[in-house]
């Protein structure tokens, strides 16, 4: 990084605000240490726990605010009466260029729509959609969209899979990340007329996305491909579907081990691999979001987070800025559409 | 019962096609003495696989075709090339009156649209819906619909709604079923608007449903609704993650187990009981589907079932019929109809 970066923290978002976000912030310093910060939230609260850690103390700002946005408040509301909420105060210094990123535990749909309103779309998206991880038997996957459109039309879909593509190349380092386009059936006919546009669009070679084709909903932890493109509502059941089942599975687990005395004594032999193996399934350990395709980074911690989470949040947001995501989409999407301008002149329509 | 019922039976449809079908007959005969069958297929080879079971062989009529559905073949070519298959012969046996219900194994496009091309929607319903089960922490769950109708308006899901709590009554016994529409969150305001009009017909206290309201994919294991209501594309991709997550969760245990020589003694103490939690969680044992909605009892076995497996799909068909499962959709349709009918006299349109 040439200059230093600073990030937005919306010190008063998530449940355990505002101490977990200094405490994060305090631990994603240590990681990076060129990070600034500026802090919105309540000062009187904010700077004993802050001065805990001079460092961060040096390299951080706080602006007072006496609003927050409630967990609990609708969308609507949050954007017209919460003007000097920590959120919105927070989400407004990225758009004032007075940092290049916003990070924030808090309300989602409040963040999502805030946040788009404010900061608009990158050119040639024309619509923001939120990123997460799942695990897989092979490593990570980047999964979008997770709930931030509901419908989506094909070209929706084709720059959700350029902005997945480009996120796993520059956050998760993979040099030639696969997506996949989740559908009910993996042969060309089947699915939505999105869903099957977006594919015809997809596999043209001369796109720049390995593109693998449709997948189904079993293939996505199975690690088929890296990134896992799918409308906002079939997305969001989809990863709050791996949620349940996990829960469940563990649910059946634990009673299996309390159904007899001689699984009680396994499980007390395995149990230190089992915790292990639990951690790793846990979606917990994947909740934070990406909002992509907006001008300026902005990243959701989890709203049950710890610090440590709260800090891994803040390491993508500053991952997508130190490896400029948002200009790579810029440049991206202006090769394609010039590629699609070529094509069109190439074949004029009758 | 007070007549005989016929059930047609797909023969030569599903992986291990012809045997398991006449092998699972045979076990269905044990527990539905009454039931008749009319097996659709290669009598050479179905002749001989009867003849094993005298009992059988008294309440069976073998109907010869060569022709069969390939598990590849396309619906639209097995509608138009198709018509002396065993699946579209046992399909038209059920339209002719020869027998009330039919039981595949095989190619399931192609038995949805066939059987819909054929049968016709009951009247009052617009689209026929694929219901299926899943475990949940309360017991079983029936979920639709699972692929049939990518695309659903307001309608099609209060219809759906209705036709899953006539099932969870009639087929699971369940007295006073919750029903619950599967959304990207539990507030009023959230999601499509199929999915929030749907939810204000289902809201009036005179509907003959018992409403939760809006549920969330974590919800449906932990087992918050007996129905869960969805439309085809996202219930799709929500049942396919569940076999995917549960498959991922087997892995990373049995890794675990294998991790270390103190977990290897563990995993054989409480071996016993683990087989049997596996058990409740394989979401093989809950592929049977149900075509929902169609003049006619449409039951599709998995394609990999074994005679038990299809012994219980044919078990279904014979519940439904037994419990007059399509009289009550009828008869449920034309009182939602007369009520909606009244309401509108009660308040004129402007």
């Amino acid at each position: 990084m040439s200059t230093a970066l600073t990030i937005a923290l919306d010190a008063m978002g998530g449940d355990h605000a505002p101490s977990i976000v200094v405490d994060g912030a305090s631990l994603a310093r240590e990681r990076f240490p060129d990070l600034r910060f500026i802090l919105f939230g309540d000062e009187a609260r904010l700077l004993p726990l802050v001065a805990k850690y001079p460092k961060l103390l040096e390299c951080s700002e706080i602006r007072h605010t006496d609003q927050a946005v409630a967990n609990d408040m609708k969308p609507s509301m949050a954007l017209r009466n919460a003007k000097n909420s920590s959120m919105r105060l927070a989400i407004n210094a990225v758009h004032d260029g007075e940092a290049q990123g916003i990070v924030s535990a808090g309300n989602t749909g409040a963040l999502m729509v805030l946040a788009t309103v404010v900061l608009k779309t990158l050119p040639g998206i024309n619509r923001p959609a939120i990123a997460g991880y799942l695990p897989s038997m092979r490593g990570d996957v980047v999964m979008l969209d997770l709930g931030a459109n509901l419908d989506c039309d094909a070209d929706n879909l084709v720059q959700f899979a350029i902005m997945g593509d480009l996120f796993a190349k520059t956050v998760l380092g993979l040099p030639e990340p696969v997506v996949g386009l989740l559908n009910v059936g993996s042969e060309e006919q089947k699915g939505h007329e999105s869903v099957r546009e977006a594919a015809a669009v997809l596999r043209d070679s001369d796109f720049p996305v390995k593109f693998h084709g449709f997948i189904e909903g079993n293939d996505v932890l199975e690690g088929k491909v890296d990134v896992v493109v799918i409308d906002g509502f079939a997305g969001n059941v989809a990863l709050k579907t791996v949620e349940g089942v996990v829960k469940f599975y563990s649910n059946v687990m634990t009673k299996a081990f309390q159904g007899s005395f001689l699984a009680r004594i396994g499980y007390l032999l395995a149990r230190a691999t089992l915790r292990k193996a639990r951690q790793r399934v846990d979606p917990r350990q994947y909740n934070g979001a990406m909002l992509l395709g907006l001008n300026g980074v902005v990243v959701k911690s989890h709203g049950g987070a710890d610090a440590i989470g709260f800090a891994n949040a803040i390491g993508v947001s500053a991952d997508m800025l130190g490896y400029g995501y948002n200009d790579k989409i810029i440049a991206e999407f202006e090769r394609v559409n010039a590629h699609r301008a070529s094509l069109e002149k190439a074949t004029p329509s009758a």
